[in-house]
C-alpha cells in the first residue's frame, strides 16, 4: 500500500470511472461494484489494487500476481488470470500514468511565502505560490504564479522562472530563463560559468562565460544535474525534454525538444541535438557535434562524430547497433580460436 | 603530524595498549616505554607515529620509513627494519582501523538545537541531537536520539531518521525511512522522484513516483549521490552498505547487505542486488536485472544481464574477467599482426 | 547580445583599444572610427561587435559572419571577408579571452555581511568580503580580504580561504586550506570523509579520515564536484589547476599544476598526476597510479597502469592514441570478413 505518510490519495475509483480516465476499455472479470482502492506493483498488489504490464519479463509475476485489476496490451487478454479485471489498450504504461496520477494528483502550491524567505524588493513573486524556508530570491528575479520553491535554494540577480514551476531544495539558479511548468530537482545547478579556458605554457587564462540558460516550458532536470550557462550563445534545453540525475550539460550545447537524457551523461560544449532523442546512461557526447533528431544512444556510449537523424548507435566509439553487436561477437570467436 | 585544527586526539598509547586496541600480536623491537602520540603514512611517520603496510606497491617505503610501529602481515617479519615495533596480523589495515579510531573517536552530537532551524512542530526530534543553523525539519519527521544535522539540510514531511546517524550540510531528504547508525555526507538527495516517464510521439507523460526510500542501518552515503525513491515499491538500501560519491540509485532499485558502490557507479531503476557484492567506480548497470551476491565488478563496466553469485565480470558488455583478458590481448595481437 | 540584465558592459572599444588589449595586430579593413560595443559568436555577431575563429569546423560561418572585427591567426588573412576588420595573432582564443573580460571585467566583491549569515565569533573573514544570505561560518574559519560567499554555503570549524576567492551557493567546506583566486562553483563539497573501510565478512569497518584538503592558488572547481580529504596525508590539488563539474577526487589524490580536469572523471585514491595533463571528460583513474606531467588522457579512458610524462592514452584499458586507432580498425575490418 502506498505509504500515507508521503502520498494522499484521491481514490477510490470503480473499473468505468478507471477506463475513462485511462482511455482503455474493460474486458476480463465484470466486477462492477468493485471499488479500486490504492495502484500497486504486480508483486504487492491485492483485490482492490490497480497494476499494469507493460514489460515481458514480469509476464510470470503477472499470471501469479492478485491484482484486482490490471491494464495490459489487448494480446494479453487470452493469458489472464480469469479472475482479474482488465484494462485493455496498446500502451498500458500510459494508461497506469493516468490512473496513478487521478489516485495521486500532484500537490498544487499554497499561497505561502515563508518569513525565513529572503527576497530582493525588486524581485516579482507571482500569485499562489510557495516560497520556503531559507530561499533566497535576487535583484529583478522574476517567478510566475503557482510556482513552489524548495528550502534553501537559490535564484540569483535576473533570473526569470515560468508559471507552474516546481523547484526542489538546495537548488542554484543563476543567468537562466525558464519556461513553465518546468521540474527541477533538488541540488540542481543551472547557469553557472561553462568551463572555458584559453590554455598557456605557464596558466590557463579565463574565458568569459556571458550567455545564458533558456529551458523550455515542461521540462524535468534531475537531482544534482548541472547545466553550464553559454560562452556568448546560450545553452538550450528545449519543450519537454525530461533529464535524470547527476548529467552534466556544457556550455552553448542546444538541445531539441522532448528528449530523454538518461543519469550521468555528460554532453560537451557547442553540441547540438535534435527533437525526441534518447541519450542512454552513462553516455559521453563530445563538443561542436550535431546529434539529430530520433536517435537512440545505447548507454555508456562515447560519441565522436555527428549522428545522423534516427540512427540507433552503440559503443565507443560509438557505431551502428548492428555493426557493434557483430564486432563484440568476432573478438569472442577469435580470442576462444587463437587466444 | 594529524592538524589539529580539524582533529583530536585522544592518544598516548604504548604498545601493549595498541595490541589490545588492534588484536595484534607484538614483535620486532621492545620499546615498551614509547608512547606512540600519532597515526601516520610510511612516508611522513616519525618515531612515536604508527604505521601500517598492506599493499606490496608500498614495501620499499616501509623499509625505509622512521615509523616507530607499523603493524603488518606475519610474513613481514623477517624484512622488516629492524628499529621498528611490529604489530602482526593477517588484516593490518583492519587493525589500523581501529587503532586509527581510537587515537581519533568519531565525534558525538551534543544536545544542541539552532536557534536558526526550523523544525516543524508536529516534528519530534530525539535526545542530545545537534540540529545546525539553517536545517529545515517538516511536518511529522521522526528523528532518534544522538543524531547530527549539518547546516542548510533539508529533512521533508514524513521521514524517519533512526538513531545515532551523522547527516552532512546541504542535504535533501524526502519520502524516506533511514535506519540507526547512518552515515549520509553533504549534497546527498535522497526520495526525489525517479526518472518515469510514459513516452508519446507529443511528449512524455510523467508517471507519479509513489514509493519510498528505506536505508539500512549503519550504511553510508557519499557526498552528492542521488537515490530516488521507488515508483510504487520502495527502493531499499540494505544494512552494511557503503556507497561513495556522485553515485546514482535509481527507482525500486533493492540493493542488500554490506555492498561496496563505488564513486559515480549509476544502476537503473528495478535492479536487484545481493549481498557483499562490490561495484566498482562508474560502473554503470541496466534496468530490471538480477545481479548475485558476492560478485565483483570491474570499475567502468557495462552490466546488461543477470550475473550469477560469486562472479567477477569486466568491461562492456560485461563478462567474466579472464574473457575480457583474452580478448583484449587478442585483438592486440590480431592488430600488430593484420593492421 | 549580451543579455544587460545579467552582465554588465564595460565597453565600447575601437580596434586600437582592442589590439592594445589583446596583443594582436591590425589587418583587413581599416575602420578606425568604429566602436566595437560587444563581443559576440559568429553566428550572431554584427558590425560592431567583436568575434573570433579558432576551430576550423566554423570556417564557413566565419565567411558569411557580419561580424565587424574578428580575432584570427595569420593564415585567415587571405581567406576573410574583405568589411571585416581583422586582429592577428597566434593564439585567437587568448586573444578573445582578454577582450572579452575588458568588456565584462570580474565582478569583485563590496564590502557587505549578511546579518542573515552565521559566523562564529572566532572566525576571522578578510577586508571587503561578501558574506551572502544563510551561510554558516565555523569556529576558527579564517577568511581572506576580497572573498565572495554564496548564499546557505557552509565552511566549518579550522578551514582557511586565502585572498580574492569565490565560492558559489549551496557549497560545503570541511578540514580544508584553500590558496588565493580560487573559485568554487555551487554545490561543491570539499574535505567529506573518504570511501576507506577495512573490509569484513560481518561487515566492513570505517577508517577514520585524518587528512585535508589543500587547493592551490587560481584553482578552479566546477559545480557539483566532490573532493573528499585525506586518510592521513592530504588530497591535494596543485596551483591553477581547473577542474569541471561534477568530478569526483578520491582521499589522498595530489593533482599537479595547471591541469585539465573535464567533467564527470573519477580518480582513485591515492593516485598521483603530474603538471599541466589533460584528463578527458568520464575517465576514470585507478588507485595508486602515477601519471606524469604533460600526459593526455581522451575522454571516457579507463586508466589502470602508470602513465609516463608526454604520454597520450586511449580507451580502457588505455593505450597510446594510436594503438587504440589500429585496434579499433582490425576489429571492424574482422568483423566485416569473418563476422
Amino acid at each position: 500500500m502506498t505509504d500515507p505518510n508521503f502520498f494522499q490519495n484521491s481514490g477510490p475509483f470503480n473499473a468505468t470511472e478507471l477506463a475513462q480516465i485511462s482511455g482503455a476499455d474493460i474486458a476480463g472479470a465484470s466486477k462492477p461494484d468493485v471499488l479500486y482502492k490504492d495502484v500497486c506493483s504486480l508483486d504487492d498488489a491485492g483485490q482492490t489494487d490497480v497494476s499494469f504490464l507493460d514489460n515481458k519479463k514480469y509476464k510470470e509475476t503477472f499470471l501469479t500476481s492478485s491484482a484486482g485489476l490490471c491494464i495490459v496490451r489487448p494480446n494479453i487478454l487470452n493469458f489472464a488470470p480469469k479472475y482479474m479485471t482488465l484494462l485493455l489498450t496498446n500502451d498500458p504504461y500510459k494508461a497506469y500514468a493516468r490512473i496513478a496520477s487521478s489516485f495521486y494528483p500532484v500537490k498544487t502550491p499554497i499561497n505561502s511565502i515563508s518569513g525565513r524567505s529572503f527576497i530582493s524588493d525588486s524581485a516579482k513573486i507571482g500569485k499562489n505560490c510557495t516560497i520556503s524556508t531559507g530561499v533566497i530570491i535576487g535583484k529583478n528575479v522574476t517567478i510566475g504564479d503557482n510556482c513552489m520553491v524548495g528550502g534553501n535554494t537559490e535564484i540569483m540577480a535576473g533570473s526569470k522562472v515560468g508559471e507552474s514551476c516546481s523547484i526542489g531544495s538546495n537548488v542554484s539558479l543563476q543567468c537562466c530563463i525558464i519556461g513553465k511548468s518546468v521540474i527541477i530537482h533538488p541540488g540542481v545547478r543551472i547557469g553557472q560559468d561553462g568551463f572555458g579556458f584559453a590554455p598557456g605554457a605557464h596558466g590557463h587564462l579565463k574565458v568569459p562565460q556571458l550567455g545564458r540558460v533558456i529551458i523550455g516550458d515542461w521540462v524535468e532536470i534531475g537531482a544534482n544535474t548541472t547545466i553550464d550557462r553559454g560562452t556568448s550563445p546560450d545553452t538550450i534545453i528545449g519543450t519537454g525534454t525530461k533529464i535524470d540525475n547527476l548529467v552534466q550539460i556544457g556550455h552553448n550545447v542546444n538541445v531539441g525538444e522532448h528528449c530523454f537524457i538518461v543519469a550521468q551523461v555528460g554532453i560537451s560544449g557547442s553540441t547540438k541535438i535534435g527533437d525526441f532523442t534518447m541519450i542512454g546512461g552513462q553516455t559521453g557526447i563530445a563538443g561542436h557535434l550535431k546529434i539529430g533528431s530520433s536517435v537512440k544512444i545505447a548507454a555508456q556510449s562515447g560519441i565522436m562524430r555527428d549522428i545522423a537523424d534516427g540512427e540507433t548507435v552503440c559503443g565507443t566509439p560509438a557505431r551502428p547497433m548492428k555493426t557493434f553487436m557483430r564486432e563484440t561477437a568476432t573478438l569472442k570467436k577469435l580470442a576462444k580460436t587463437k587466444g
